[in-house]
């Protein structure tokens, strides 16, 4: 059977507000869910193993990746992180939509093993936007902040890889435009095939 | 320049509320509109030249014939339809998205001609729907109802080579979904780069 649902990798800057578009689009989309990540960090105090992330030691990790389970991982300082493609396969099937919010070196390793892999990428409306969001509440100096500029700048410049691009203007505008890609993906050919199978006999018959 | 609208072909069988559906679609989006094709067949009353139809005569429409100037033609009987190429490109050149009704033959035709065209596929719920549908007030022989449902399930059979399929179900939740898939085509990367190109240039400056 192939997947029912569609996976989606979401990047953006820091600043575009992806988190908040994504954690919208949840709420309002129960048929599409967040991947949760495993990760070799410790768990911090308020954090759930399996919601927030699933908590692993660096063994079970390195064994994982061993297995080639991983659909994209990424060291961070001296913390591993990984997707689990097993999950993902697994929530697909049950037709559920999946989104990953990775940045683009993850999205290009979940393209080259999930090739229908749909790719959004969320941008700030302008530079001074994006400068005001991070420069947080004026209390960093202004090296903290142009490092975060260039990082941000750095990762805007994939935004060409991706299949979609939104601009994060009004919240409003972004958050419908992000729930019309989900539904138009629900109606492409090949997904209405395996959904209405028996429709199709049925009127072909 | 490339174009800034999305051309988009729509087919289904008789019956499956193809037309109910554009017309309320381009009642809600102002910025789609919908083909107007050239035909040599006499204006009827209570048609306007340039809304219903452009009304042209067969030398007319013949000489527009060997110039290449449609996208795509038909003779219907006696009388010949067909889709002006330029005023198509002209329109999508404005930002207009352009819908044009037409049969799989057609839609076929256009691919060939403008292969970023999105087509889309109408189809009825089911097969008892489809023959209520095309009972009509029931004053019509089995014989004729036949025919129909058997021109029906052979335009049918040409969903396959649709990008999208909308099935007619709920008109509310099928205008939702054409709805949707505009909006989806408006932030594909090619279209959001040629719209914002000053933004794109601005933040990776």
């Amino acid at each position: 059977m192939a997947n029912l649902g569609t996976l989606y990798t979401v990047s953006a800057p820091s600043g575009a507000g992806k988190t908040s578009l994504v954690s919208a689009l949840v709420k309002s989309n129960p048929e599409v869910c967040v991947s949760v990540s495993h990760t070799t960090r410790p768990m911090r105090p308020g954090e759930i193993d399996g919601v927030n992330y699933h908590f692993v030691d660096h063994a079970t990790f390195e064994a994982m990746l061993e297995r080639g389970e991983f659909l994209e991982h990424a060291r961070v300082f001296s913390n591993l992180y990984g997707t689990s493609q097993q999950w993902v396969v697994d929530t697909l099937k049950q037709g559920i939509d999946v989104i990953l919010e990775i940045d683009w070196q993850g999205a290009e390793q979940v393209r080259k093993l999930m090739p229908d892999t749909v790719s959004l990428f969320i941008l700030p409306p302008s530079l001074a936007c994006l400068r005001q969001r991070l420069t947080g509440r004026g209390q960093d100096d202004t090296a903290v902040i142009e490092a975060r500029m260039s990082e941000a700048i750095s990762e805007i410049s994939h935004y060409v890889e991706a299949d979609y691009l939104i601009i994060n203007d009004d919240f409003t505008v972004a958050l419908a435009q992000f729930q019309a890609l989900i539904t138009s993906q629900h109606i492409r050919r090949a997904r209405q095939i395996e959904r209405h199978s028996q429709l199709l006999t049925e009127l072909l018959a």
